[in-house]
């Protein structure tokens, strides 16, 4: 059996390898169009900013070891570039010579990643403006950085991950970073108020940020530099440019293949990452995947989930059964100190399918034990079903424990786990690592006492007309008021409930919504209708931002 | 209706804190021996080495505020001393007055904790020796210190979370430390070789370690230290001695009430942490729990399964209807730099109670992208159902992402997870973070390859009479050799297959295993009887620390 695959970075070296393991004498060839295969296109924007100074280590793999140690045929600098399906034949070539030829094959594996999107804007192939897809576009980057040390002004354009990690390293190198995104938030998985503090941190480094506005050409300037233009109307003079709109599957061999695409404009694959053609397998960025929280169609140009599809394709192949189980959208990145991480589906998502039924939750606990030196505040939203308490979402930011926290809860989307489920987990805890009641354990118990009845929620800016009232101490409401709240500490509550009205719904108020919790349940045990509102002071506070 | 709690701490203030929230109207009180209520006992050690250096830090609650916020009647400084389950009264004693009185009850609950194990040894009174259960016990501990400050010498006896805790607080405080440990390993919830480098570790940190020998005696010397002497014959001067033995529930007052205790000798209680009386319900330390993972009674004295006890233990009292889903035994601790930490059952305990039905791997994964700079070893070890792959337990250490990967693999033993979830497990991945194939995920690759009979395993020191085939390179055996294995690095072994004897079952080896994997594969699918060592050299290495 003969096996072709195109594409040789996550998806389908995996899968390349994969099939290797399970089958010695298969005939495995792997096209890779760049230079390179199996090269960590994650690190990039790291190895721009020196913080991986060495450009081999974003090598992971190289031909000659996919030859020694799987005796994989592997050919770079070569392209695909038709494939006939009646016939089972691909058309490669290669790119120093130009010299075409017919490449037969008994399975094909499409895992052609996505390119990124270059928007045909006048301009837009000016020296000194780059993309961050691959080495050599890092390599360039570089070289243009080296050779223009005075030139200070970066535009990057774009804030997902690429971006937001560019314009890190890009700071890092002492250069001032102006971030054009035409969304009005940065960082497009994550609902917008949990955006913002994303937004606010990268103010706080001096990076000006453009929302809302999108670019609409590049000029070069007399001085020498590249006049970024926006709709807007506004200019940002530029000694560098990047591009980092993001990215699209490149499903031009499917096209050519007559593979059946989906309505997002990926390849279309079963859950044996099959397409269209029983002949042919595709995984990786190129394809639709089934997302197991909202159960729609998706892309994930993510390099965990490739790489899974790559070794489950291999294995359907090579005549075992094997099921992509979908994806969830765990994510990650680091800004400036700060990990902003997130799972499942965002209430935009939710909103967009008219999946209304769920309820959410802000808390803002700690990452370790409070009492041991150095604790670190985690803000998390938890979106849950109302139904039963699946748990459908979960999105965080904080300076440490992040990941962790977010990553228990991927586990339990994955095996469909509840907010039940959360507040009985029992994870690792030592005052320097967690508290008895560890942040996760706390995001299920609010969760729970919210599906429970115990704990009626509002939200602040869901236009709600009750009656505020703000249990904290009277210093910190000198610090920080809320406007128009009625002030009662709850250690006074129980005297002084007279002076609460019985004739409004009341929202009770505190700093981060654990008072009010306590103040919630006194008035509604007093026939009050009480609702406790979520994340208090603290996600008030983030709003505003 | 009135509910009396013993006990201050973790279950029990969390049990008073709970059901206030449910009952606005019950009449409730909490009674504490110690001076203090809802303490952070885990930070004691912390507090003697002056990580944690204000006492106050570490009282989470006092009585002001459980009058304040919650209404409830906190007494401290009270002993209960004696139940009468007819008659549903409790004698509870003033203790500094010394005046008794009987408390009415209509609930009771149990919160008594377990007490320091204290042997009857000669001498175990003399000024200089202590326990480390309380504050008190850590101010005096802190006192002694800074009243002897050339008092150099310290023996800590017993090598669980508090002894190895004060090990390195006292370390940190330049005294030199001796740890004595009656068993033949520290840390006894892990097995013997995982518990080797932590061994290995203290010692490297100067610390003198005696295993297997068991105290005898203390006796004042002319010097004015106190001898330390073993059943070997070894005495031990210290000017310190810390006793870390171990706890054991504190039943008095059950048995005076008649109570049901269990094989373990802690306190019997149903799922609703309920006791042999309805009317008394009992949590924390001193009751025996259910392990989910081996289904037999356990004891665990641990502050995050007592505080979700007594939180089931209220709703219960309250008329709702909460069950406790057992404990799985998810623990951690750090020791000088290093994160030791594990979930679920042990090898040891599994063959302890002859469930022999399990397989086991050993791997040692990056904590983050070995190409992103700063990447640390985790050695793991994962134990799993040979029927179904079910996750049964996992272990442990190195110097970062520890805690992460532990709380994954224990959320999957919550909801009953196999091998095949945890390698298809969708996790938080930056190169700053992680993998694209996770540490968790690999875990999850190896087993499954295992139960798939990709990948027949072997293990070192298991007796196997295996031919030993070292695939590493050359430059690797020099720095390392195998004995008696026979080298062919993996790039070479397609060619040189006829060097592999057909008549012996060969045993790969490599550094960790993974090529050793790939090695399996090509000679099993040659037709040769071929296993995988293991974890390779880490784990032989590991084995020989």
């Amino acid at each position: 059996m003969k096996i072709v695959i195109i594409g040789g970075v996550a998806g389908g070296a995996s899968c390349a390898a994969r099939l290797r393991r399970i089958d010695e004498a298969a005939e495995i060839v792997m096209i890779e169009r760049g230079p390179y295969v199996s090269y960590a296109n994650c690190g990039l924007p790291y190895h721009v900013g020196g913080v991986i100074e060495d450009e081999a280590s974003l090598l992971i793999a190289n031909p000659q070891l996919f030859r020694d140690q799987f005796a994989i045929d592997v050919r770079i600098s070569t392209e695909a570039t038709a494939i006939d399906a009646k016939a089972k034949t691909v058309t490669v070539r290669d790119l120093a010579t130009g010299a075409e030829r017919a490449e037969t094959y008994d399975k094909l594996v499409l895992a052609p990643g996505a390119t990124s999107i270059k928007p045909p804007l006048p301009g837009i192939d000016l020296p000194g403006i780059f993309h961050v897809r691959t080495v050599p576009d890092a390599r360039a980057i570089r070289h243009w950085l080296g050779a223009n040390p005075k030139g200070k002004r970066a535009v990057v354009i774009g804030g997902g991950f690429i971006g937001l990690e560019m314009v890190e390293n890009l700071v890092h190198q002492d250069l001032a970073v102006t971030l054009v995104e035409m969304a009005d938030q940065i960082l497009a998985p994550l609902d917008v108020e949990q955006a913002r503090p994303a937004e606010a941190l990268l103010r706080r480094h001096g990076v000006t940020l453009v929302l809302g506005d999108s670019v609409t050409g590049f000029v070069k300037n007399p001085s020498g530099a590249i006049d970024v233009a926006t709709k807007s109307g506004a200019t940002y003079p530029a000694d560098i440019v990047i591009l980092a709109l993001g990215v699209r599957p490149d499903t031009a061999l499917a096209k050519s293949a007559g593979l059946t695409l989906g309505d997002r404009g990926g390849i279309k694959v079963d859950a044996h990452m099959r397409t269209s053609d029983p002949a042919i397998y595709a995984v990786g960025d190129a394809v639709e995947v089934r997302d197991i929280v909202t159960d729609a169609d998706t892309l994930l140009a993510l390099a965990g989930p490739a790489n899974r599809q790559g070794r489950i394709a291999a294995d359907n192949i090579a005549g075992r059964t094997s099921v992509f189980r979908g994806v969830q959208g765990t994510a990650i990145i680091g800004l400036f100190g700060t990990t902003f991480a997130w799972t499942g589906a965002s209430e935009k998502t939710l909103r967009r399918l008219g999946r209304t039924a769920y309820e959410k939750i802000y808390l803002y606990p700690n990452h370790h034990a409070r009492y041991y030196p150095g604790a670190k505040m985690i803000s998390m939203k938890l979106i849950f079903a109302k139904s039963d308490g699946r748990i459908l979402g979960a999105q965080a930011y904080g300076e440490d424990g992040v990941d962790r926290r977010i990553d228990v809860i991927a586990t339990l989307i994955q095996k469909g786990g509840t907010v039940y489920d959360l507040e009985e987990a029992e994870l690792c805890y030592a005052p320097q690592y967690g508290s008895a009641k560890d942040a996760a354990n706390f995001a299920g118990m609010i969760a729970a006492n919210v599906l429970r009845k115990d704990m009626p929620l509002v939200h602040w800016n869901a236009g709600n007309t009750s009656l505020l009232l703000d249990v904290r101490d009277p210093a910190e409401i000198e610090a920080y008021a809320v406007p128009g709240a009625l002030n009662i500490p709850l250690k006074q509550l129980r005297a002084r409930l007279a002076e609460v009205p019985r004739d409004r719904e009341i929202a009770v108020i505190c700093r981060s919504g654990q008072r009010a919790y306590l103040a919630t349940r006194i008035l509604l045990q007093n026939g009050y209708a009480a609702k406790t509102l979520s994340g208090g002071v603290l996600a008030v506070q983030q709003s505003e931002t």
